[in-house]
C-alpha cells in the first residue's frame, strides 16, 4: 500500500487547466429562504447543470484526457451502473475513444439508452450471480482496454476535486465544506482543494446513515467493507473506500457525517419546491447534513456540492409526491 | 381608449434601472442536446429561478417602487390566485407597504400560505357566485388602496419587458423571442425591448391552443373575450388581452402561436429529465412551440423566456410521471 503516489493539489490545478474547455461552468445558487431556515450563508455548487448531469464527468474527462495514443486507440472499459458509465460514454465519445460500459442487466432502461447513446458499447451482467469488476478486469486484458473504476484512481480524484477549486473562485472563502459520500472521490479531490485554497475551512463528508462504511472507516482508522446499502442514495451505494481515496480523507477530512432516505427526499421536496432544481437523492446528501445538524453550521460560509440531477422520472414523481408530515 | 399612453422601450429601460438592485439575475441556459433536437440555437431565461419563482415579480416591484408616499402608506391590493398574487406580496413586503390580496376561496393552500408568509392579508372569495375585480375595486375604495391588476397596467408591462432587456444583454442578438402569452403583460413589455435592441428580431407569443384569445384577437385586430379556458397552463387562463396590451402587441408582435397541454408536459419532463429544470406548465409554451415549428426556427438564434416554476409539488410529480408514449 505504501507504493501508490496520491494525487495532490498540484494534480487538481493541472485538471482544471486540463478540463476546461470541455466542462459546464456550473452555476452557484443561493436562496434567501434556506439561508433563513439554517441560520447560515448556504452555497450550492450545482454539478446537476453538469455535462451528462453529474460531477462524473470531470474525473472520466481527466482520466481519458491523459491516455496515451496506444490507450486512446484500444480504448476504455469502465464498470458503472450509474453516472460513472454516462461520464466514460460521453468523455469516451468527446475524445473519439472506442469505450464498453459494464452494465447490470436490470439496470434501468432509460441509462443503458443513454450510455449507448453516447456511442459506448454495454456488455451486461447478473448482478447476482457475476462480478462486475473481474469482467472488467477481463475485457480489459482480453482487448487491451484501460480500465477506469469509479473512484480509486488518481486522475479520477484530482478530475472531481476541480468541482472544489471551481466552487472556491466563483465565491471566495468558505467555512465549510459538504461533499457527498460514496468511494470518495468527490470527497478526497475536493479536500485536496480546499486544503490548498482555504485551509481553515472544514470539510465534511456525507453518506447514507445505513451506509456508513466511511465513517466507521475514518473512526476505526482502516477501510471498513459493508454489504450493499439499501438507500435511495444510488451514487453513494459503496461497499468501501479506495486504497487512494482512504488516506487522502484520513489526511484531510473533519468528519464524516450521514442522512437518512426521509431526509434526502424532504431536500429533494425542498430543492424542487423552493429552488426550482432537479437533484438526485445522492445530491442531497450535503443539504440534509446541514439541516441536521444547525449548530454545527451557524453564522457560516457553508459550501454544498450538489453531485447530481439524474434520476428517473418515475421515482422523482413519487419522491416529489410522497408526503412528508 | 385613444386617450391611454402606452409605455414605450423608455419605461423599460427606467424599470431596468430601478429593479436592478432587487431583482435576481437570472442565468439564461443551453442544452446541446436540445439544439440538435430542434436543429437551432436555444437560450433559454429561466425566470423561475427569479424571486418568487416567476418574472411576475418584475412588474409588481415596478409598479410598487413608482407608489407616491400616501400611496405606500395607504397600501396595495391585487387580485390573484397565482404568481402576481405573490410578485405583489413580495414586492410590498420589501417595500414595507401594507398589501391585500383577493384570492380564491379553493385557491392551493401552499400559495395562500406563501402569500401570507409574504405579510399580505389574503381576502377570499368564491369564484363562482362573487367578481374578485369587483371586490379588489371596492377595497381599493373604502380604503384608500391602490389597484395594480395583473397586467394592464403601464408599470406592470415596463417592468415585465426588463427580463427581454437582460435576456439581450446576456446572449446578444437574437433571431427570435418567443414568450407566454396570458394577458400580455410580458409579451407586450418584452416586444417594447425587442424592437428597440434587437430590431430584426420575430417576436412571438405562445399560449395554450384552448385559450387562444390572444390569436384571434390579433388576426380579428380587435380583443376578444373568451371564457376561461380548461389548461394546465395555469398562468395563462386569462379570458382576453388588456387595453394597454393589445395596441402593443398589435404594433410589435409577428405572430400568436399555441400548443396543447399535452406538448407542455412533454417539456416539462423534458426540462426536469435533460436540463434539471423545475418549470410550470405555462413556462414551457416558448418550447413547445419551438418543438412543433421546427421549420420556422431552423438554423436561427432563438430565445425563449421561461416564465416561472411555481407549480404544486403533487401536480408536479403526476406531470413528470404521466406516460407520453
Amino acid at each position: 500500500m505504501s507504493d501508490l503516489i496520491l494525487p495532490t493539489f498540484d494534480d487538481v490545478a493541472a485538471a482544471t487547466t486540463r478540463l476546461q474547455p470541455y466542462v459546464n461552468p456550473t452555476p452557484v445558487f443561493t436562496s434567501r429562504t434556506l439561508n433563513e431556515q439554517l441560520g447560515a450563508q448556504v452555497f450550492l455548487k450545482c454539478e446537476n447543470f453538469q455535462r451528462m448531469g453529474a460531477f462524473k464527468f470531470r474525473g472520466g474527462m481527466n482520466a481519458l484526457l491523459q491516455f496515451t495514443p496506444q490507450q486512446k486507440q484500444r480504448g476504455v472499459v469502465a464498470f458503472s451502473s450509474g453516472n460513472h458509465a454516462q461520464a466514460i460514454a460521453l468523455a469516451a465519445k468527446i475524445l473519439g475513444i472506442p469505450a464498453t460500459i459494464v452494465m447490470p442487466l436490470d439496470a434501468p432502461a432509460a441509462k443503458v439508452k443513454a450510455t449507448q447513446g453516447y456511442g459506448a458499447q454495454v456488455v451486461t451482467y447478473d448482478r447476482y450471480t457475476e462480478d462486475r469488476e473481474q469482467i472488467g478486469r477481463d475485457l480489459a486484458e482480453q482487448n487491451g482496454l484501460t480500465l477506469i473504476p469509479p473512484y480509486d484512481h488518481p486522475h479520477v480524484i484530482a478530475g472531481q476535486g476541480t468541482a472544489a477549486q471551481a466552487f472556491l473562485a466563483e465565491v471566495g472563502e468558505l467555512d465549510a465544506l459538504l461533499t457527498p459520500l460514496g468511494g470518495g472521490g468527490l470527497l478526497a479531490g475536493c479536500a485536496l482543494a480546499m486544503r490548498h485554497l482555504c485551509p481553515h475551512a472544514e470539510i465534511f463528508g456525507v453518506e447514507p446513515e445505513v451506509g456508513n462504511d466511511g465513517q466507521q472507516s475514518l473512526r476505526s482508522g482502516k477501510i471498513i467493507h459493508i454489504d450493499t446499502p439499501k438507500t435511495i442514495a444510488d451514487g453513494a451505494q459503496t461497499q468501501y473506500l479506495g486504497r487512494y481515496t482512504f488516506p487522502l480523507i484520513q489526511q484531510h477530512v473533519d468528519d464524516i457525517l450521514t442522512a437518512r432516505d426521509t431526509q434526502l427526499i424532504a431536500e429533494m421536496q425542498f430543492l424542487a419546491e423552493r429552488m426550482k432544481l432537479v437533484v438526485e437523492p445522492t445530491g442531497c446528501l450535503g443539504l440534509a447534513a446541514v439541516r441536521a445538524n444547525p449548530q454545527r453550521f451557524a453564522g457560516k460560509r457553508v459550501g454544498i456540492i450538489i453531485s447530481g440531477g439524474n434520476v428517473d422520472l418515475g421515482r422523482y414523481g413519487e419522491f416529489l409526491t410522497r408526503s412528508m408530515a
